[in-house]
């Protein structure tokens, strides 16, 4: 486990203020694992616990009874997620799902483990609250999404932001995967991604939306 | 401000483990005030603090740039608002605003006050976390809400939740509040609630909806 000691150190700030016991008590307990795109790492029901993602990429989502779904968060490289461990997080009512969208190595810290971590030592207790206060950060870019923004702005940031991330214009994405991303119906986002194909700003192909004009949807996505 | 003494041991979950000082400081630092139904109390620029109600009903919310709201939660007797001292938590990135709905009596106390206490006491930093994670067990409720459920679910919840809050079926809102809580435009509002009163749900009148048949809407509000 010691070749994951510089990632531990970079990606848990509260580390150097851990004693020589809670070090070696973090470390004996940290397991490894490798998922495969599109697996499922959280699925709500059990209490995984901490995730600190080494490679790949994560979706963090929600899902309602009728299957419908809306992304929160992605998590990357050097990434912490602590609401994979909500059941040692009083007040969290919720339950979100992790799943891996590539090809993702991450280590698992048990809830337990960081739990006591938390109760012994004020450092890891000011690092909960903060990634707590991260994640209410993202889910209130949702809110404001969501509620502020009409579909072809949002429709337009996702995109933008996605070849963002991949650092390509040309995205191997679904219409059904983008809905699911989005929180709405693949109709929707098949009749928008139409429209803008007619404006020239994207060309559609099998399995892939190639952006065509990144200035147009820039455009798009700040009109009011 | 020593008349405050019981109803703060009461809110404040910490206080047992503040040393003398400690004690002395908080109270000495605490403001009370008043405020009129409607009046804003925190609008997002400032770092108001810690909000401490001691009696009446206060909303949180968001504004988008063209003016349009949604309410994230409400606060009754004995609730703490943590979000009107954002500037004090690294990695919030959103303005909340905070006003009365009713006339009501809070304390405030400077985000300051309360930074210094969280970084001296791991209890303080610990309820720190605990009603993030509250707040953000809040706003995923609206997401949830937003995302998964139609319009007219929404409004039937909505509408009972009040008469709950309320203790009455004749509520005294106007369209344009209902609309501003839940994030649409009043016209939305109008419509769903004329459907409603067609159904013989509800019964409207200048200023007020008055629930006529609590379990239709109670059926309306659990459809999928």
């Amino acid at each position: 486990m010691n070749s994951n000691l510089n990632f531990i150190k970079e990606v848990l700030p509260f580390w150097n203020a851990l004693d020589a016991n809670q070090k070696r008590f973090l470390l004996d307990k940290l397991t490894e694992r490798c998922f495969i795109g599109g697996q499922s790492i959280h699925d709500g029901e059990e209490c995984t616990g901490l995730i600190l993602v080494k490679s790949g990429q994560l979706r963090s989502f929600i899902l309602s009874e009728s299957g419908k779904e809306i992304t929160l968060f992605q998590l990357f490289e050097g990434d912490v997620c602590i609401l994979s461990s909500s059941c040692i997080m009083r007040n969290i009512t919720f339950d979100i799902q992790v799943e891996a969208e590539k090809n993702s190595e991450i280590l698992i810290m048990p809830a337990s483990v960081f739990k006591r971590l938390s109760d012994e030592n004020p450092a890891v207790k000011g690092f909960q609250a903060e990634i707590t206060a991260a994640r209410l950060s993202d889910v209130m870019w949702v809110v404001e999404q969501v509620v502020f923004m009409s579909m072809d702005k949002r429709l337009a940031n996702f995109l933008l932001e996605q070849a963002s991330v991949e650092g390509v214009d040309e995205l191997s994405i679904t219409h059904d995967v983008i809905a699911r991303h989005m929180g709405t119906a693949r109709e929707v986002i098949s009749r928008m991604l139409k429209y803008f194909e007619n404006e020239g700003l994207v060309i559609l192909s099998r399995g892939k939306v190639t952006i065509v004009d990144r200035k147009g949807l820039m455009g798009i996505s700040k009109t009011d």
